[in-house]
């Protein structure tokens, strides 16, 4: 094992994030050091099974815990009720107290509805998370929102909920498809853009593919930042949704084919280049925007009308009574928090759309 | 309108329990001084909503408010992860915002399961509890436990949360059938023997019925003082488990078809014997407690052997690692809490069934 940072996260009790290499083998020895506990329950799903769920099992086994897994299938579309009744149920079925502790071995899906289950069961025991991909281990494993989607829209339900730890396996990064690495970049890019040029620059030249622990380090160090000022999103925080007021839009137009982090690209493309628009930043820093998602492999437009994107916000649950909340590019690592008016919103997204 | 009590809770960010006559019809009035929301989604049960609901409408409409309602089957098999889904949706469809509020009318699986889904939908919003029963009234409404069942077992999943206020109109309580008026008093006598000798004289003289107003002001209070001490049930909270672990166990035995307040009085019988056995409090302190019951029209004792209920127990969520948690009598007003071995939990039942 090779442990290349932990980051500490002052929000509730406190945690640690530990970032490294060969992680997965070790989760054992990481755990039993900082849980009273030698009972806990894996939650995984169809992809991650077969990877690393033996691995984890044996690694808890060999230090004394006795283990319990489930899996359910993969994809958003488990994101639901009928899940989150099915981990809860696996969880009573394993004997599980108030003191043990359930695991989410996965991606953002697993993280989230893991969370949350461990959030409610016996009204509320310890959870670790093990993110297996990129965008968990940078976006969903660090601030404590847990969700499941309802049938009347995404993310409707869930708990702001803590985890006791964060172990995060660089290794798992490297058996990530291309596309699904780069999925995971476009929070990353965000975080550049919000907050950290230095790591804004890595994108620009192309490194960020060689170097994921930096990545990921840094992005959970911002992360961290912003959510123990704003744990339950009542200001600051919502910077973090740079992008995603689009984003959410063309995931729904799409009927979520197009992934989370896709999404994401297109939104800071756009909200880039509507903020050079209207004089918040300049051209060039709009253009530096699209070349360093386009390092990435990464999209920065879509084809969805302005009118369509703008009738989705309007039924975001993150509107408030007059408007929509959204985040304005200035410069690189310096962004500004603006309410827009429902009737502005296509307006501000046909800004975004048209190409230079 | 006529206000009996107002009683501060000290939990989280603190609220009032309002008790007195009137208040259904003037719970617009309450609500609009202590909300700024004018959206509100009210939850009831099949047996309240004809009873209560229409008058509750009104009165929030006539103070301004844009209210929509849903009923569920009433019923303990209702307390459900499917009616969680269901109240959860209702809330989005309703188009409940953040800052909006639910509301729980009803008996006690009104508001546990109206409560978990306000504090899970959209990571919670504001809730109100407008108990109308005595069980309600003096037990769900304070404390912030809320819950759904599982099938692997009763409140295994559910929320610490606290409501924004309990409305208590004592009205309602004269709409109760006589048994289910005395089924809740099972948990005021549970109070009286725990704290308070002068409400438990209430309930020797049979002056209870006539007196629902000291019944709950002084009931809520009581438990109120234990909750704003121990919100997460890690202590003192655990006194008032009085009685419950025989309780739950006779439940489970009768499949549900035996209530909890009435379990709860069977418990109580049960606890004051086996006190009195191990010399802990007096046999005239047990008959006491037995006259008490048998004013409010509540059993002291059950049929069930003490190895079934002893297997029930062993299988309660309340049990650590070695064994279960259970508070004995010394005198009416002061109880002390014990762990007891697994092993003896079936003589100490066995101590408290037997008949003088």
């Amino acid at each position: 094992m090779d442990i290349y940072s932990t980051v500490r996260v002052n929000v509730g009790s406190g945690y640690d994030v530990t970032i490294g290499r060969g992680i997965i083998d070790c989760c054992g020895q990481l755990l039993s050091g900082l849980l009273s506990t030698r009972r806990a329950a894996v939650v995984t799903d169809s992809n991650v099974q077969p990877l690393y769920l033996e691995r984890v099992v044996r690694s808890l086994e060999a230090d004394g815990f006795t283990v319990t897994s489930f899996a359910f299938e993969a994809g958003e579309l488990s994101k639901n009720i009928a899940t989150l009744g099915k981990i809860l149920e696996f969880f009573a079925q394993s004997g599980l107290t108030r003191k043990d502790c359930a695991i989410a071995l996965g991606g953002g899906v697993v993280g989230d509805i893991t969370g949350f289950a461990a959030g409610c069961y016996m009204r509320g025991i310890d959870y670790i998370q093990m993110p297996t991909t990129m965008l968990a281990a940078i976006d969903s494993s660090v601030g404590g929102k847990t969700a499941i989607d309802l049938e009347t829209g995404k993310n409707l339900a869930g708990l702001f909920i803590q985890p006791r730890a964060v172990l995060c396996d660089v290794d798992c990064m490297s058996t990530l498809s291309h596309e699904i690495y780069a999925d995971g970049l476009a929070e990353a890019v965000k975080a550049g853009i919000l907050n950290d040029p230095e790591l804004f620059a890595l994108f620009e030249r192309g490194e960020a593919a060689d170097k994921p622990e930096i990545v990921i380090d840094r992005c959970v160090r911002y992360k961290a930042g912003v959510v123990e000022q704003d744990e339950k999103e009542t200001g600051l925080r919502k910077m973090l949704n740079l992008g995603h007021t689009p984003a959410h839009a063309i995931e729904k137009l799409s009927d979520y084919h197009i992934p989370h982090g896709r999404a994401v690209a297109m939104g800071l493309g756009i909200m880039a280049r509507a903020s050079a628009k209207r004089g918040c930043c300049s051209t060039e820093c709009a253009a530096r925007i699209s070349r360093a998602l386009a390092c990435c492999g990464l999209p920065d437009n879509t084809d969805y009308a302005p009118d369509d994107m703008a009738a989705v916000a309007a039924s975001d649950k993150k509107r408030t009574a007059g408007g929509v909340s959204v985040v304005l590019i200035r410069d690189i690592g310096d962004c500004i928090f603006e309410e827009i008016d429902l009737e502005h919103i296509s307006g501000l997204f046909a800004d975004g759309l048209e190409q230079e």
